[in-house]
C-alpha cells in the first residue's frame, strides 16, 4: 500500500521524513500521510495533518521504511537454464543464478545470493551469503566477497593491477614488461561497490576493502591498496597502487590518492582533492596537492584576486620608485 | 562508392567538408571529389578540383553525407533464439533482440529498437521506439528511456544511488544503512549516453536526461540529479546527487558539480572545474572551486609567477627594512 | 612448489626481489627462500639465509618468476557451445572462445587468442594473435587488435566518438544533430587495456593507440586520437577527440589533455593535470592549466601561503600610508 517519497514530492498516503531543517516549509506544506521526526521537531508540531513517527533519527527511520514498503523484487532460488556452472563449482540451494551467469571451476556461491543476468563469477571465486551481484558485474578467478556484498551492474572485482617493469630486448629495445598480477581482492562484509567500479588484484596478496566501507559508481582502486572498513568513496574515486586508508575514511568525489602513502582514521577529502602525501587522522585536506582544508580555504580566497594583488605590489613599487 | 573523410585524409571519390578556417590549406591540397562549404567559402574558390555542396552549416551537412554514405548496419528484426524474455514482457515486431540479451518480466522494447548482444532490460523497464542499446548496456528495473535514445555499449542506466545513513547498531556500533533507492531514471527523447557513463536511479522519485541532451563516456550522474534539455557532459563528468542542470549546459571533461546546486541554461564548465555552488545562467566557469572563467584565467597568469611575486614583496620589504 | 611474495610478505620457499632501497630492513628480514638483487647488492650480502638470483633489473627477474611459477589458467582451444558466431567469422582451431560469447560476421580470432566470457567481437572485427579479451570486454565493429593485445573485463573498444554539430530543425529550433562515427580503433601490438577503459572509434580515420602502450583502467580516449608507442595511461585520465600523444609519454591519474594538441615524445603529465595545449617532448607538467613542473611546484609553495603575503602586502600598505 503505502510508499516512500521526499517531503516536497509526496502525496497523501506516503510515508516521507523530516532531517534538514532548510525543509522546514516543505514539512509545512507536505502531503505525505506520515513523517518521520525527531523528538525535538515532534516537540514543535501542531495542528499538522499528518501521523509522526518519532525517531532518534529520521534519515535511518525513513530508510527502514523504504526496506519495509518498497522491498526488492524476489528471484526464485535456482540456476537459469542458460547459466553456465563448471565443473567442482559449488551454488547453495537457496542463492538465485540468473540467465547468461558463468561461475567457473571450483568457485562457490553463498546462501541466498543472488547473481543477476550476465554476471561472472571467476574460477575459485568465493562470494559469501546474501550478496547480490547486479547485470554483467564480474568477479574475476579467486577473488573473494564476504557476506551481505552488493555489487551494482558492471563492477569489476579482480582485473590485474597496472604493473609493469621497464625491460630491455636483447637488441637494447626497451618495453614495458608486464608484472603478472597473481594476488587477490578480499572485499569483507556488508560492502557494496558501484556500477563500473574497478577493484585489481594484488601483484602477489591482496586488495582488501574494509567491512561496512562504500565504494561509488567509477571509483578506481589500484593493487595492493587497501580500504579499512567504514569508509566512503564518492563516485570516480581513484586511488593508485598501494594506498593505505584508515577506518571511516571519506574521499569526496572526483579525488585521488597517489600510491605508496597512507590517510589516517577519519580523514576526509574534500571533492577533486589531490592526496600527494600522507595525511594524518582526522585531518580535512582539500585542493592539488592536497593541504588541510582551512588552510586551502584561506588560499582559495586570496588567489581569486591575485590580479588585484599584484596591481597593489606595483603601485607600492612605483611608490618607492622600482619596477 | 563514395565515402566520407576529413580533408587531409580524403582520397579521390571522397566526400568532405570545410568549417574551419585553420584548415585552409587542407582544403587547397585536398584529393576529395566533393568538399560541403558554406557560401562565403564557395564565393572565393575558383580554380578547385572538386565538386562544392553548398550548405550554411558545412559540419552539419557532412553529418548527412556520413549518414547516407555509411549507414548503420541493420540487423533484421526479431528475438534472437539465445535471448530470454521474460513473462510478460512486450517486444515490438519490429525491434531486433540479439543474442544474450535479457528482457525482463513486464519490460517494453517499442518498434525497431535494436538491444544489442548481452544487454539487459530490467523488469518493468521502457525502451522506446528507434532506441539503440549497445553492447552490454544495462537498463535497470522499471527505467524508462524515451524514443532515439543511444546507449553506448556497457552503459549503466538506474543504478542504485550513492545513499547512506549513519545508525547505529544496539550495541552502539556505527555503521552505514543502506537507503534503499526506490526511484527510476527517466532519459527523455534524443539522448545519447556514452559507454561505461553511469546515471542513478533516485531515492524514490526520478531522475532525469531532458530530451537531445549528450553524456559522454564514463561520465557519473548521481542520484535525482536533472540535467535539462540540450545539455552536453563531456568525458569523465560528475554530477553529485541532485544536482539541477539547466536547458543547452555545456560541461567539460572532468569537471564535477557538489550535489543540491543549481547551474543556470546555458552555463558551461571548463575541463576538470570543480563546481561547489549554484551557477548563473549564461556564466563560464572554471577551475577548483569553480569562480567566472575570466576571474580564473587571470587569477592563474598570477599564479604561475607568484615565485616572482613574493621575490618583489621580499625586496620592497627590505627596502623598507623589515622581513 | 615455490610461489612469489614480496619481501615483507614472503614466508619460507617463496621467491622475492629487491630493488628499492628503502626496503632494506625488509630484506635483512624477510623469510623468502629465494631473492632476486642485482649485483650490488649481492656483493655487499653475508650470512643471508636466502639463496640469490642476480639480475641487471631484479624487478624484472620478479616479473619473470611470476610468470614461471604462477602460470594463466589454460582454456582449451575451441569454443564453447553457447558462443554464437555469426555467418562468416573465423576463428583460429587454436583459439578459445568462452560461454556467452558473440562473434559476429566476417569478424576474425587469430591463433591461440583467448576470448572470455561474455565477451564481443562485432562484425568485421579483428582479434590479432596470443590475445586476450576479458569478460564482457568489448570490440565493436571493424576494430582491429594487433597481437598480444590485452583487454581487461568490461574494455569497450570502438565506442562512437563524442560528435555533435549544432543544427536546426525547419522550424528554427536547434538540436545536437550526430555526426555518424565511421572511423574505427586499432590497438598495435602488446598494448594492454584496462578495466571499463572506453577508446572511442574515429569519425572518419583511425584512433590509434601505438605498440607497447599501456592504458589503466576507467580511462578515456576521445576519437581520432592517436596514442604513440611505449605510452603509459594510468587511472581515469581522459584524452579529449584528436589529441596526439608521441612515444613514451606518461600520462599519471585523473589527468587529461584537452583535444586537438600534442604532447612530445617522453613528455609526462602528473597526476591530475589539466593538458590546455602543446607539452614539448622530455618536458614534465602539473596542474591546472598544466605549466612545467618545476614551475608548478615553486608556485604551489607560495599558494599555501597567499593569507601570509597578503598580510605582508598590507603591512607595507600601512607603513607607507595606504590601503
Amino acid at each position: 500500500m503505502g510508499s516512500c517519497a521526499a517531503l516536497n514530492e509526496a502525496s497523501v498516503g506516503q510515508v516521507s521524513f523530516f532531517a534538514d531543517h532548510r525543509q522546514e516549509s516543505a514539512l509545512e506544506s507536505t502531503m505525505a500521510s506520515v513523517v518521520v521526526v525527531d523528538e525535538a521537531t515532534e516537540a514543535k508540531l501542531s495542528g499538522v495533518r499528518f501521523a509522526r513517527l518519532v525517531r532518534d533519527n529520521p534519515a535511518a527511520g525513513f530508510a527502514i521504511a523504504l526496506d519495509a514498503l518498497h522491498p526488492e523484487s524476489e528471484e526464485p532460488a535456482g540456476v537459469h537454464p542458460s547459466a553456465v556452472l563448471e565443473d567442482g563449482s559449488v551454488v547453495h540451494e537457496s542463492a538465485s543464478i540468473g540467465p547468461f551467469v558463468y561461475v567457473g571451476p571450483k568457485a562457490r556461491v553463498g546462501a541466498r545470493s543472488r547473481v543477476m543476468a550476465g554476471a561472472y563469477v571467476g574460477p575459485g571465486a568465493v562470494i559469501g551469503e546474501d550478496c547480490v551481484m547486479g547485470p554483467r558485474a564480474v568477479v574475476m578467478e579467486r577473488c573473494v566477497l564476504g557476506n551481505r556484498v552488493r555489487l551494482q551492474p558492471a563492477a569489476v572485482i579482480g582485473s590485474d593491477g597496472f604493473g609493469y617493469v621497464l625491460d630491455k630486448l636483447e637488441d637494447g629495445t626497451t618495453f614495458h614488461r608486464k608484472v603478472p598480477q597473481v594476488g587477490i581482492v578480499r572485499i569483507e562484509d556488508d560492502v557494496e561497490i558501484g556500477a563500473g567500479a574497478c577493484i585489481d588484484r594484488a601483484t602477489t596478496h591482496e586488495t582488501i576493502v574494509g567491512s561496512g566501507s562504500k565504494i561509488d559508481n567509477l571509483v578506481q582502486v589500484g593493487h595492493n591498496s587497501v580500504i579499512g572498513p567504514l569508509s566512503i568513496l564518492c563516485g570516480q574515486v581513484g586511488l593508485a597502487g598501494s594506498t593505505k586508508l584508515g577506518r571511516g575514511v571519506v574521499m569526496g568525489g572526483q579525488s585521488g590518492a597517489a600510491g605508496h602513502l597512507a590517510v589516517g582514521d577519519g580523514a576526509k577529502a574534500a571533492a577533486q582533492a589531490g592526496i600527494t602525501e600522507d595525511v594524518p587522522a582526522g585531518e580535512t585536506v582539500s585542493g592539488m596537492p592536497a593541504i588541510s582544508r582551512v588552510k586551502w580555504l584561506r588560499a582559495v580566497l586570496v588567489f581569486k584576486d591575485l590580479p588585484a594583488l599584484l596591481k597593489r605590489v606595483r603601485r607600492i613599487e612605483k611608490k618607492l620608485g622600482e619596477g
